[in-house]
């Protein structure tokens, strides 16, 4: 089967290799669709995601949808859930599996993830698609869970304001998710460069701005009387986008960090959060969401069809990459 | 100016009164639509509620809107918040002013209400109309109200299913809201003799099921594989919508007790809740939700207007009574 | 091995047993110490508890404590923890592992208990013991642990005020919980007939005051200026309890039910919950307890071993019971 | 009367001026004690406190107690609530008074407070003393309600382990109140160069260690094997401590930032607090604390007695702030 790997610092190769068989409880699984996600342009382009570095070749690969073709549930169409906990430690007895002291993480050193043709993956993180659900519709629902924990960290409310700062897929997503919850106005900012992102949070419900290093925040306080949104979101991980979720949150708001940070540290003024008696929360991957993502997909309160805005065959993954690198669409899927 | 007051069970009256002088920090408001509540029938028919009962003759209404005729802010259209809470209790002061310990509520003895040509009210209790709401949207606020703070306590999330007991005024507000936070599936309840209830229910996404004396709980768990949904919400207070929504409600979900209980006690199989480690909320009016309500009707996200499906002149407040109690419609609205 | 099995109403019997094979993950457990809680009472005396009932001879026991007799931590003395959850239901992936779809708890039909020379048991479940702990507080942790969350559930915090019906040995445990989490000032009902409850609640800290079938509230809300406490828990299952504990908290207060009911259904005043906005917590055992409960009585925040008022060996077992079922003391222990 | 007032960075000057004449709802008190906090330090040494500034010559003090000398509740000893909230904004109609839009806070540029020999104030921020509380213990639940306000928010329950870094008057006050809410194991951090506050530490049950520019959390996750502690609290707004706050709080835990931040942002490594999905929580002042910090300190709980450990007349407030300023002891009282 054909493999894509990243070597090291911008170095993918695709392998001819055999197909992995399935140890005690997994299945076999053949990949239909991998989203790419900024994390794993991260990895590519730096050989490296914060502290975690690349040892060995690894294979990319987290959003992913397949058809079981091992076992009991052959022919099943099913998301992969990236995530094998080990469901023993502190963590996995309380629920909070996102923090598991042994987890292993699909396309996240060194777990190989999913850019390949078949993945052996543990039964119980198969989770099953209904008929409504596209495989590439499958592989969004790992950034739809992100957006949705994210979500309910954020308390979103009918009735309340939102902000949310950066429109790829975990900000767009958000915008739907908080529309989806009830919240009465949303804000949406991104680069001018990336037009047709504010596009998407325009058609998505948003009302959609210029980033400016922060100071567009100014303008969502303007327009909210100076008071600020109840909630606000990073879903970028830039300095800027930080700052604006600090200032544009309003006293006693909440301001959700879900970007992976840009920088080594992350920073804000210290006065404007102590004044507000800000909650922060800054947010790891997710937990226990794939049967809400699914339900609000098949129901039609989420639309993660439009946000796929190019498709790949897996040969041609280092173009997929380059394309998500630039950011000139939304997400990008890999058909493998 | 013409005023209904009710001076004892059954006996409803309408007299020729003077206009009330505002007093410090009060308004004069010319009342413009209020609507009759399951609680004002209640009052009507045996002279009190729950504990409380009529001293004096007493004017209801509760659920009211008008436009101010004094002071700075003459001819603004408002909503009128039916609590005037005294600001400096304990409750007050922690926010939980539906708990003010020296309450006075409109239509509630010993404070007369709102079914009268004009009332004199504390200007802090006016909340201002958009120019998109009409009168009896602006009366619709307050039972809105309560079914957002009741959404609020059970939590409501994107994805989740809810069970609603119950399609009065009240009911069709709760799945509204619950849609509005994100609902996937909505199960709800009402008798089979009033099929305009369960229509209206089916019109707002809701599943539609015919009452039974709480056994209607079972078809809501075979619906949902012998799980039950997240949260239920009793807006009847019949024993059986109570029974029905500790049946229904999921193991470690959420009871939520809005209705206005029609008997003296309210009972639950021991069991049954014990089993599932359940939380069972019981509901009193509501706080802080006039931006929020304001802000869902505005936007278009729940529709009050089509719930409003009788109408009539203070005139005919003994018939509007009537087809209140024998709920013929959904609500109805006196027109002053 | 001796092991004593409950046949039917009333029907307990001595048996001589093989010891049991560990199977796969299992380790084999000298029982040493087996607390006998209310619920082995109920079982005992009507061969059933709510709506479960024995089908075979059935070894009660899940308060208890061992030594692990096979495999690599042979010597190791250990709490048994009671409940081996599936750990892939829907409530295990989200950490309620108390709701375990598929749960097997020791000692409840039809999973045989501790009662008895040795018990086969999950190694996932034996929690190791510190040296300060003896075997039976060892066993002791499991009804503290109880406690412990329902503490939890009522948000009690320093400064606040509670109350607590029934002074057996959760009340008795929530006592000490409600103390060690700060609670200004607790109050404590039990039977005139069980004087040395009252005054070991007394000792634990509380103002200790005579059940009167629900009417000990009324003391309670004059001790409070008519406010009531901020947390109530019943702990006892009596009706009069269930009453006191409604009645007795504040507006905006918690209601916790721990009290295994005695009665088919449970019931209040309708109009004082809802006047109250109540929340209530029907209580089902416990979760994520045991490195708490274990810190709490190795510093000594915590008192167990003065609870432990009798002590039988297994051949005992009936006399034990008896003396379980009289109320003598607090905690009767079995030592196998 | 004797009057402190600042008049620019580090020009602190006596007058003599009159007895205020309280206005509508406020009467006229006899200041008794007054703590001085960092914050007025920080008035005093940069005629600033973040982006607030003085404009005019203005009166430290507002952890204050005295003696009402006019009106029906003359001769009352109270602490003195120093935040006048408006009663009418969003945030105090829900509760969240201390971001009252329209606060007056004594002390705070431009209200004065209370350094002199009497104030006018309102009478509903006039809160009872009981006789078991001294002056000085009046003046100390101002700085023991944000520890509680603190730990609340800290959701600090029984069995659970805290860190604090920083223990001047607020650090030892959440150690207490860690103390009273029953973590079963606190570590706390002062300079080096303080040794009494490190010794005070430990005389409140924590284990005292010195601190190292954010180092100081190594030694916490080595006392943890790893893990950390669930709760940390910054107490002193250095750098360092808000570091070591990210550092040693565990997986899932809590970080409580309560001092004043030294500089102008706040800073922390970006992939540290992401990969423990960080909840953080910035502090402003306090809400609702006055009933439950009165009940700890006179029941015992918490002793703030021992914290005093400079007290000087009115006439001699700049040695105090000298001492202050010096960290010599812990708090110093001014007693007018």
């Amino acid at each position: 089967m054909q493999v894509a790997r990243i070597h090291g610092a911008g170095d993918l190769r695709l392998h001819d290799e055999p197909v992995p068989s399935p140890g005690p409880g997994e299945a076999l699984v053949r990949v239909t669709a991998v989203g790419v996600c900024g994390s794993d342009v991260h990895w590519w382009q730096e050989g490296r995601i914060g502290d975690d570095r690349i040892a060995a070749p690894l294979v990319l690969g987290h959003e992913c949808a397949g058809v079981i073709e091992s076992g009991a549930r052959t022919g099943e169409r099913v998301a992969i859930d990236p995530a094998q906990t080990c469901g023993r430690c502190e963590y996995c007895e309380r629920g909070e599996v996102n923090l598991c002291a042994n987890l292993r993480f699909a396309g996240h050193a060194p777990q190989d993830g999913a850019l390949r043709g078949y993945v052996a993956w543990p039964e119980r993180c198969l989770v099953p698609l209904p008929a409504a659900l596209s495989d590439s519709d499958g592989a969004m629902l790992e950034p739809l869970g992100v957006a949705l924990y994210a979500a309910d960290l954020g308390e979103v409310k009918p009735g309340m304001t939102v902000g949310v700062f950066g429109c790829g897929t975990i900000g767009l997503s958000v915008i739907q998710i908080a529309r989806a919850a009830g919240a009465a106005r949303i804000f949406a900012t991104d680069l001018a460069a990336l037009p047709h992102r504010l596009e998407a949070a325009r058609r998505f419900g948003a009302t959609a701005l210029e980033a400016a290093g922060g100071r567009e925040a100014d303008a969502i306080l303007r327009a909210t009387g100076g008071r600020g949104v109840d909630v606000t979101f990073d879903a970028s991980g830039e300095p800027g986008a930080v700052e604006a979720a600090i200032a544009a949150a309003r006293p006693g708001g909440r301001a959700i960090l879900i970007g992976i940070p840009c920088e080594d540290r992350t920073s804000f003024p210290a006065s404007v959060a102590r004044r507000k008696d800000l909650a922060i929360r800054v947010v790891h991957r997710m937990r226990h969401t794939y049967p809400r993502t699914i339900a609000l997909v098949e129901s039609g309160r989420v639309d993660v069809r439009s946000q796929v805005t190019h498709r790949f065959p897996l040969a041609e993954v280092g173009r997929a990459f380059a394309v998500a690198q630039r950011r000139e669409g939304i997400k990008v899927v890999i058909e493998c």
